[in-house]
């Protein structure tokens, strides 16, 4: 029978909190503490530090999960009336069951991608509604960063969408429930793909690589974040122990744990998708290039595996799986998984 | 100035972790574990302690927060066009920045109370537009136990909201973000005033008690329950890493820390309440029933007292004051408080 | 049996439509026409009709009812997380089955009144909420004008309340479902009591007075109008055969009708209260300001006056009657009633 | 200068109001009559004829507009975390704002087509997501008859979608906007390709066939209009002269005007279809099944024949011209389109 404990490469949802974080949420738990972070001089330091990472403008707000992260980000910036432009294979479209058209009225307008990534190109051909009373207005690019299906678009493919948004009155947002693990891979200091390059809005995510719980939504000028502490309420992510998530992102962000992590997490997938690499009846179909590799499996491959291991088939037609690394996955559990595969 | 880590009477939620919570969370921080909590023996665990608790019937759900639990349980039974009716001082109602309205799109009909406390003969005044098409109709009685007050609902209380609820078509939810205080108060077991008297779902709270995030939808009729987990991701409520919640819940109900703890908080409320009572010019406006204790202060005692201490002006009319003890509130505590008053 | 089509005094909606917009009607059922409005010169035309009466600011949108005009009006002023105070008796909070919580996402806070007014100094209580994330933010406050019991807002009352709207970064709508009455008994020129008081925005009723279905919102300030057009369609009152609410409107402008329609409505009203206090067992509970006389019956009187008669029991603890004149409303009509009554 | 009043070929939308439609509103206009269609016996007459036309079970609600008929019934059959399916061509796709997601709160997953129609096939990919709570579950099959694209489901197509409906615990909706066109083409009691196919709820269309405004929602199945009537009221679509609906549906269905209406509108179709067929540049691009005329006009043409008409192009890339023909449509107004395009 599968262990359902051991470390497989089913999703980095289900790796644990790394150590720094455990011991900044007991170092927290002393005492009495304002609550909804209110009149906190811990928040106030947190704050500070996404200062230093993305510039004085930008406003941080803490969250539970990416979910609440997407979504309020977008519904702090759309009248129900218009719309978020998004790759058809967006997290936000294909497994958050609805939240957005939920919870913001709005609609989703998507693209077909082969990578993941969309280009301000077809994101112009939901310009021919502008002004039209009978359509959605499209307001908000969405881009995962790095892509569901673990590609990076690049400063200048995002600099593109930046220009192409501000150009048509859009706003551009970024999901970057694994942003670090981008940071890492395009190896710049995140200020660049993202400040630097005009982005409006970013969901940072933290509970992938190494939290316990908590993400945060950063927008990267201040105006457009007036009114958000209402919004986050009003959208049931207002944390009332909100310590426990600023201590993690106060230690996550300390020394670059997130960096460290991610680079964990990156270098295993790089090795993953080397050993993998060198089986003859397997196939990488997609560039290693973040924390997932994207392999074609033989179909009883598949079944046999998974007695063994969780992991999903991304696409039961080509037989394409996905493996994803996390912060605390280690050559031998690739190697376990490889050996694995070998027999 | 004021030290804000002072332990002090503003909120429960202010308090931090228990320590067995803390071990749990440490305990389970091991491998891999399912994300979402789908698979997992771990939450099996839990439900069958909750079973334990409330009947075979009893189907539970984790979400994030207090806000979530009341909300989709709200959503879970509503159709927009039928309403909450809740005491005017429900939290409900005043303090969750009309997320019930935004989520479910239905009203809360309010009932203005003495006590935080709503009879059925007050719901009965609602029934007049059962079946007028030109106006919300009554569909759920939500009660606070114990209420924002302070106060507790005697089971005879509650079965006279049930049977008048069912009686007219309507169901009876409970905001239990307080719920372990209010067994310890009533001292009997939760079943008793719960499933026993017909109750249909109810908002489990921990985070004010001892844990460090997570709340517990407890529907007590499985039939209720159906289609939850798609409400709770669509909600946004669905944690990614949900063996963080399952064992904070686990280990609550494990050797009744849950009842320890409440019974902790209780006490210290009794005991500061005799101990106020004794000053002179202080005057208690309400009974002490669970661990909240309401006193009138002079006006010029409040401003003096809030230098050192942080806590809430409940009344700023009648210089009513709400100190809320929790878990780890200590006589020391108490008592410096009082000290503190009486110079 | 009782006469359904009797004419009688339930309500202004019972009535038909007036010749003259007949006549308009059938005039502009020729050929063909762009649907919504769109490149439409009859609405051009009606547009500056509505600017000759408000001002050159004014934008109006024709929507196919009340419910309709007053949704979507707060819907486009309104974020999520803020909320409309209203008169507890406003027909928003009370006759529309939850329209605007279900639409806007927004809260209602409620002012308890004797006559259906609000006073400034009852919106002020909710002020003490503002910047406190946990509570919804007071953003609008609406006001009928006549109210729904029948009473008037005076010129310095109202800009009471925009002076107090605009001091505290709110806005003022107002629920003009009668508001001809209201331009009557006033004796003013609307813009004196709208646009010169510095309201925001108003529904300005037409099918209470004399239209078969249509209604208007007037924003009485451009910018407030932007993206208003999307808002109507979103909302289901984008009417395809637009033509023949614009028609109605011209007519209904044209020569004064809308005036000389509530004129009569209002005339009657006074004739019947008259007439019926000098009945001596009956007593006006209210003046009669607009087109609504409110009496206190006997109780045997209502029932065996609804026999005959179709109208509304206000307030069943206190025996008060609603009775609503309209433009059809004859002398006859009243001795006919007032002679039942003395029998 | 175009005239816009010139009877074109852009949308039967542009179209006036039948004459026995005007004298029903004509004949409806005397005395009072109870509003809301409370308590009303043309009501119940009107309720009888759809009963004839769609049996027993048939219950019919008027709202004002398609998009009204449309969302409400979506809305009455629909949990927020349900969603519709339909072609992406679909009006609730494509032409209503979004307004499905706002108020519904749920999500349209769509159908790439070539004709506008959809086949069990393509819903049944859908399927893979039921019971993942990460995503929406497919609850409702939207399909139009006839298509946005002028095309036709036969019966075995509308039966293959209802069984397979019905099997996966789906329900079958049909946006009838010109369903009187379809029931014209399809040469068929509307009973045989509805409630005699298992069809659970039809948007049954009046405006574009002659009415004024106005449509109705009809359930084919009793249990499942249960409490329509608060879902209309709150969605703004109830009618307070609802006379002026109901007297211009019962016209619309005595003596058949609906089929003959259609009728005329079908016929002016095919004859401007064959007389477009004739011209040696133009080519049909779709055959011509109800009342839409699609063809390829040269880029040129287009712009020269707008300059005169007013229509719709299609598809910008491939210059596919709609031309819609309505009950009003002659011969002349035919020959004079195709003679201005000969020249």
């Amino acid at each position: 029978m599968r262990n359902l404990f051991k470390k497989g490469f089913a999703s980095d949802n289900c790796s644990g909190v790394s150590p720094e974080i455990m011991q900044a949420l007991a170092a927290v738990n002393k005492g009495h503490y304002p609550s909804y972070g209110e009149d906190d001089t811990l928040l106030e330091n947190v704050r500070e530090q996404f200062k230093t990472l993305f510039g004085n403008e930008a406003e941080v707000f803490f969250v539970f999960n990416g979910t609440g992260a997407n979504v309020l980000s977008l519904q702090q910036l759309l009248k129900p009336w218009q719309a978020v432009v998004a790759a058809h294979s967006a997290h936000i479209n294909e497994d958050e069951t609805g939240a957005v058209e939920k919870f913001t009225g709005s609609k989703i307008l998507t693209i077909e991608t082969i990578d993941g990534k969309i280009r301000s190109e077809q994101v112009a051909l939901f310009l021919k509604n502008v002004g039209f009373q009978h359509a959605v207005q499209p307001k908000i690019i969405s881009i995962s960063q790095p892509t569901e299906l673990g590609t990076l678009y690049s400063c200048d493919e995002i600099k593109a969408l930046t220009d192409f948004a501000h150009q048509h009155n859009m706003l551009l947002h970024i999901d970057g429930a694994r942003i670090a693990n981008a940071a890492v891979a395009l190896d710049k200091p995140i200020r660049e793909f993202t400040t630097d390059l005009d982005v409006d809005v970013l969901s940072f995510g933290g509970t992938k690589n190494g939290l316990m719980f908590g993400e945060a939504v950063v927008f990267l000028k201040k105006n457009l974040a007036e009114g958000f502490l209402y919004n986050r309420k009003q959208g049931m992510q207002l944390a009332s122990k909100m310590r426990f998530i600023t201590a993690q992102f106060s230690a996550y962000l300390e020394n670059e744990l997130w960096l460290r992590n991610a680079q964990k997490a990156n270098a295993m997938a790089q090795f993953l998708g080397k050993k993998l690499s060198e089986i003859p009846y397997i196939r990488l179909s997609r560039k290693v290039e973040a924390n997932a590799v994207f392999v074609i499996f033989p179909k009883e491959i598949i079944a046999a595996m998974q007695k063994q291991y969780f992991f999903h088939v991304w696409n039961e037609l080509t037989n394409e799986v996905r493996l994803m690394c996390s912060f605390d996955t280690t050559e031998e559990d690739v190697l376990g998984f490889v050996n694995a595969l070998k027999n």
